[in-house]
């Protein structure tokens, strides 16, 4: 038996204990699947879709807003510019995007925990962007940064996942115009993971860079930050975020180029129209990177939801955003680029049921659909308002579902277990025999945190929620947490740079 | 506006308030796909597990328990029948599977209701089988046939629901040996979907026959009930079954020939050994009913989990089990069958987050994987042994996502929508556009149950959680629920059998 010869090797009770109650600070390598992506769309149709993104390129065109430099460099290529309007030439965006690459590796500090990004790979990074945070006991508040840090070392801490991400909350507590450098530091020293740079201004891209140059000792040319660059859907292109795409295509420094949508208000209400859009939306800030330079790391991005049409609310987990991710993916493919989609989307207020079937209707489809980058895959309640403690930990851990499915079914000798069934035969069964000792240790997905107990257990232990058990988790994690080792002189540049940059300029919350 | 269209046409305010608080007792059309499924295995996989399942039935053979005109048929076909052992020489299974319908009608008392199983179609019906109830004020407790009947109702009422189902849950309060006569009154009298006969003794499902012959007026070879069979995996086909199965083939009716594992304990630990076993029983299983009757209706069924081996629990909606589901339908497809998996799955004690992660993880595996009769699709809970009232009409709501995955995407000129694009423009919103009006009613799926309100005002409802809305939607069920018409004759016959067969023995508890 293998948990008597576990015994004999050594510790007995007490080992095993310790190894049931440590944390593993292991992180999982990125998924590289084995399995086949969705289909949602025939040959005709994507061709359909295609030529009508072509379309409105030409015929409609996108805005390019108070960006004389853009407007210039669009001209430059081809287009024909009318003010702010972009008219592109059929077929001259998907010649632009031809120069990016359909496949590149983002750098870690730690290089262990470098990520490739495009192919056959997935990359998980945690939520992004929400002003608020709840926890079981605190309730829904402002963020601040402190729950920021704690997100990060959540992040660090969670095996699946492959990245550390961006704006895991917004740190309400800090200037607006000083925030960015408290958030990168805090990636760059408590984590070793890749991580994001900041969008929401040209400087603070430009501090991003800097940073990340004092971090690794010199960038050159090394891309080490994906950053998030939406677009102002339908069809605008604002110089905020085309000035910090700008910064980050010149360093050869990933975006994603990502249409922001909810269905029937900022796109068409159906799939194929916003699916178009979509499309058009990409081509143009795709051909705009590669027009910064040819080259530059870019992903497809389309973050869509569908919309209550009676409360006006987003909604998620729905077909339709399912059919919109699937469909998406195959555009970026027949692109050529890597496909940024998906999430632990939901509107529920709480981690309750509602959030688990939304988040894993959305987690199954992005997976399915060939998602490169999943921004958001852990954390995410109420539809982005709220970075949720304990659904970041239950969603983390149901990434380990994803990384299993991509694994596909083996057909090897041992995998066709055929003196397995020889040996226990009609009637027998299978706990004791020589193939599941020898297998049950890898065999299943087991998760980290969900009630497998009996009930009679479960009941004396007081019948706790999955709520109540990541809260749990949370503080487990939180307390086990060890700063991962960085060279004191880099941590003190770090420090530098950002004390230095902070006493520039005046605080600002607007 | 659709809206003040709706105002001028009649009722005003009033009819709408009366519009959004009516239940709906509308039943959709079973699923026709069109999507694809998911092919998690390739061509040569799938040789290698058709291959090794007849070398599993040649080779080891399946024992027939206790039933030697069972093994007299087996001899007369070709077999090799050693003791209660029967080796079926390669091929012969296939080949005696092959009279089987790849898709059949179960006709309804209703005939709006009748549903078609097989090919693209997906057939939805409830939970089968827990001994407890849970509902959110009384617990966890034996279920009891008043329990019974609040099921059928609900099932009854539930839109996405095609099939009222056989045993929602136990009724405990009635003896064994006469139970089954309440459950099929009551699903005869109480619901006017198709539903499934008894299987717990040969006798009973002579009884089912009997009843569904008073209901329909005389079968006359038509099918009207779909039963479970379940195979005693491993390769083991006991008497009762199988002799349930020999009545339901020989009138013509339905039944489902399914392996039932828990992965480790009943099949080997890998999937493509399970899938192996899985194909070997049902090749066996299914033979047979075509022994009793060519030409018999008759499903290939897999229920599958996968077993935590630190506690021995059964868990569900584990990436392991996706993948049997997946490769199973390939299988089924294959074979030309009907194809029965997938459910409501979860090992929760509660319908909390971790229901709704593993159930929709479930869901949407199954829906993948080209099922074509669902049972367990809602209500499950605490690995099937907990009928809950909550989560009955929580996932009978997330069936309507799998009707609109199902509807795949149209590419239709309206769903292209590029006067949508072109009236709008760059910077415009869609929410007031033509295209807009004129399609966003039946745009994007809406949940009947879900919470899409603002925060505050869900916070002055009193921050309800799921379980809490769900409870108040079983109440409001029951409340409107109205009996469907059956003719008075019919009825008091179909009472009078039960009250028959029900003196002609006594009560037994075991």
């Amino acid at each position: 038996m293998a948990e008597a010869r576990a015994r004999r090797r050594g510790g007995g009770g007490a080992a095993r204990r310790a190894e049931r109650t440590a944390v593993s600070i292991e992180t999982a390598k990125f998924i590289e699947r084995n399995i086949p992506n969705f289909e949602v769309l025939n040959d005709e149709a994507l061709e359909i879709i295609e030529h009508n993104a072509e379309t409105v390129l030409e015929e409609i065109g996108v805005n390019f807003v108070d960006n004389p430099a853009a407007l210039e460099r669009w001209r430059d290529v081809g287009a024909d510019v009318r003010g702010e309007r972009v008219h592109i030439p059929r077929g001259l965006a998907r010649q632009l995007c031809s120069t990016a690459p359909s496949r590149f590796t983002q750098q870690a500090r730690n290089p262990e925990r470098n990520v490739e990004i495009g192919g056959k790979s997935l990359v998980l990074a945690p939520v992004y962007g929400p002003p608020f945070v709840r926890d079981i006991e605190g309730g829904r508040r402002y963020a601040t940064i402190e729950d920021f840090r704690n997100f990060v070392k959540l992040g660090y801490m969670s095996k699946w996942l492959h990245h550390s991400g961006g704006t895991v909350c917004e740190p309400t507590d800090v200037a607006v115009n000083k925030r960015h450098l408290d958030m990168l530091h805090a990636h760059m020293t408590l984590s070793d993971k890749p991580f994001m740079g900041s969008v929401t201004e040209p400087i603070r891209a430009q501090h991003s860079v800097e940073m990340a140059d004092i971090l690794f000792g010199g960038l050159e040319d090394r891309t080490v930050m994906t950053s998030l660059v939406n677009i102002n859907s339908p069809l605008t292109f604002d110089n905020v975020m085309m000035g910090a795409l700008e910064v980050y295509a010149a360093a050869n420094q990933a975006s994603i180029v990502s249409p922001f949508i909810v269905g029937g208000a900022m796109a068409p209400v159906s799939v194929a129209g916003t699916l178009t859009q979509v499309l058009a939306e990409v081509l143009a800030g795709v051909s705009y990177s590669q027009m910064i330079r040819a080259g530059s790391p870019v992903i497809m991005g389309c973050f869509v939801t569908s919309i209550d049409m009676n409360s006006g609310a987003p909604t998620f987990g729905t077909p339709e955003a399912s059919h919109i991710t699937q469909g998406a993916g195959q555009l970026a493919r027949r692109l050529g680029l890597p496909y940024r989609s998906g999430g632990s989307f939901c509107g529920s207020k709480l981690p309750d049921a509602q959030a688990g079937y939304e988040t894993a209707n959305s987690l199954n489809m992005a997976l399915t659909a060939g998602v490169n980058f999943m921004l958001h895959s852990c954390g995410w309640l109420e539809g982005g308002l709220v970075s949720s403690y304990e659904k970041f930990v239950m969603d983390a851990d149901q990434l380990g579902v994803l990384h299993h499915l991509a694994k596909g079914v083996s057909v090897d000798e041992n995998a066709q277990a055929m003196d397995a069934i020889r040996e226990v035969g009609p009637g027998g069964h299978y706990l004791g025999c020589a193939h599941t000792q020898a297998n049950f240790k890898d065999a299943f997905w087991r998760s980290d945190l969900l009630d497998y107990k009996p009930f009679e257990t479960w009941d004396e232990e007081g019948a706790r929620d999955t709520q109540t058990l990541a809260s749990l988790r949370v503080k487990k994690l939180l307390s086990d947490y060890q700063q991962p080792y960085l060279d004191p002189a880099i941590s003190a540049a770090l420090s530098d740079y950002v004390a230095r940059k902070k006493a520039e300029e005046p605080d600002s919350y607007i």
